[in-house]
């Protein structure tokens, strides 16, 4: 980050400006419509006002940066500083009223995810990282974070969003994981990264995520000690199919089953 | 509830109990281990202590009400007034860090619920209910519950723990419900009964629940307007197979299909 000097707390002004618009939405009924004209792809007004906020005040503060968003799409995809915003990452978790979603902020320079942050407005927590560190804050005070260890699968806790939401060539090399593990939860989105980075789980494994959808995560758990990469061990940070691990001996035994997937 | 007077404010004081019990196992990796020696069943030190630190509060004020409890059994199981107890429901997402857990507390007269509270304690969250009412405290304040109007399961967001979690004889019943609502959800025990009574949801569809793990939720939802039965129609007080609806309309939907689940 050679070209600017970013201040941490900037995150938390971009954080509490995504609150103040999403937290009079949250467990309200008025606000949830369909983005998609077919199937269900909750987006609602909370999302719109979030980024919107979010982009305001990082236009003024930075000029110069790029910024892509969920919602509002591409400004200067190609500035060697990109903001990569999800205002509501988990929208079927917040359309149902459970705390597990989250604002998802992410700073990229050159391509390379350098700083980033899950605020997670109703439990008042944010997990942040970035330049090798990690940290929290929320209810019981803050703290720096680090994954756990974690010897192999067999002791392993791992997160996907839905075992139903692979691709029919990903599905086998999935479940060839999942039989594996200790113990698999779904139903959570970005929360789930925040806990591998705060050393309460081992493993994530998703598919079909956007840029927008991982770029804040990879910091955080990087930050704290883990790894993320796609299904082939390549870089995370343009989205697709990502497995994230709190160590590299979890990670190298999930690469070795993930990688079997073909190309869809 | 005419042989007893019972201050609704004695609920609040087992969920401190609860409260100081668990709080400083959670998100802690000291105190996990396996209850059953096959098989992966969590329970933790806190489970213990605060099941311990609950029924004390209650011999000593109610020496002549039974208890169940998770951890530590049946005592006058057939006294007039029973309580029953899970400290800990929702042990997986405990163990993940996740705040969707909770502690549940039932009250039973003649062996109907008819007092009930699930307390988050991360969250500070308290849902309770009986006598034709439902009351929630937290974050945002404290408030009156009621359930959501929903027109049909087509409108419908469902829960369930764990798709995989049916015995054989249940899937293809399940799945039928599942196939018609608008949206799924996994990995969440007692915190999905009271979104359903809070509003934020339509449906909970589970089986295999003991009497702790539902006691304490009938009243939360009934008290808010819903539905609380087995897959029969019948009586949900003693666990089993439970649909729990924020209507009736949905509820008669869903037990359409689940009434036709064989007996295990």
């Amino acid at each position: 980050l050679e070209n600017f000097d970013l201040p941490v707390g900037f995150f938390d002004r971009l954080a509490d400006g995504a609150a103040a618009a999403i937290m009079p939405h949250f467990r309200s009924l008025s606000s949830v419509d369909n983005k998609a004209a077919s199937g269900f792809d909750p987006v609602t007004v909370a999302d719109r006002d979030a980024e919107t906020a979010m982009r305001t005040l990082i236009t003024e503060s930075y000029p110069n940066h790029g910024i892509i968003g969920e919602e509002f799409g591409s400004d200067r995809p190609d500035a060697e500083a990109v903001w990569a915003l999800d205002p509501i990452d988990g929208t079927r978790a917040f359309i149902s009223g459970l705390p597990v979603w989250g604002t998802l902020i992410g700073l990229t320079h050159r391509s390379i995810p350098v700083l980033g942050m899950m605020a997670q407005h109703f439990t008042g927590e944010r997990f942040a990282g970035g330049n090798g560190h990690a940290w929290y804050t929320g209810p019981g005070g803050p703290s720096d974070m680090a994954t756990r260890s974690c010897a192999s699968l067999a002791d392993a806790v791992l997160f996907t969003t839905s075992p139903f939401l692979f691709h029919q060539t990903e599905v086998e090399a999935y479940r060839a994981v999942e039989q594996q593990t200790k113990l698999a939860r779904y139903g959570v989105d970005c929360y789930a990264y925040c806990m591998v980075a705060a050393g309460h789980a081992d493993l994530v494994i998703e598919s079909g995520l956007k840029q927008h959808d991982i770029a804040g995560l990879i910091p955080v758990v990087e930050g704290a000690g883990g790894v993320v990469t796609d299904w082939q061990g390549g870089s995370a940070a343009g989205g697709g199919r990502i497995v994230a691990a709190g160590n590299r001996q979890v990670h190298d035994q999930a690469l070795e089953l993930l990688a079997k997937a073909p190309e869809a």
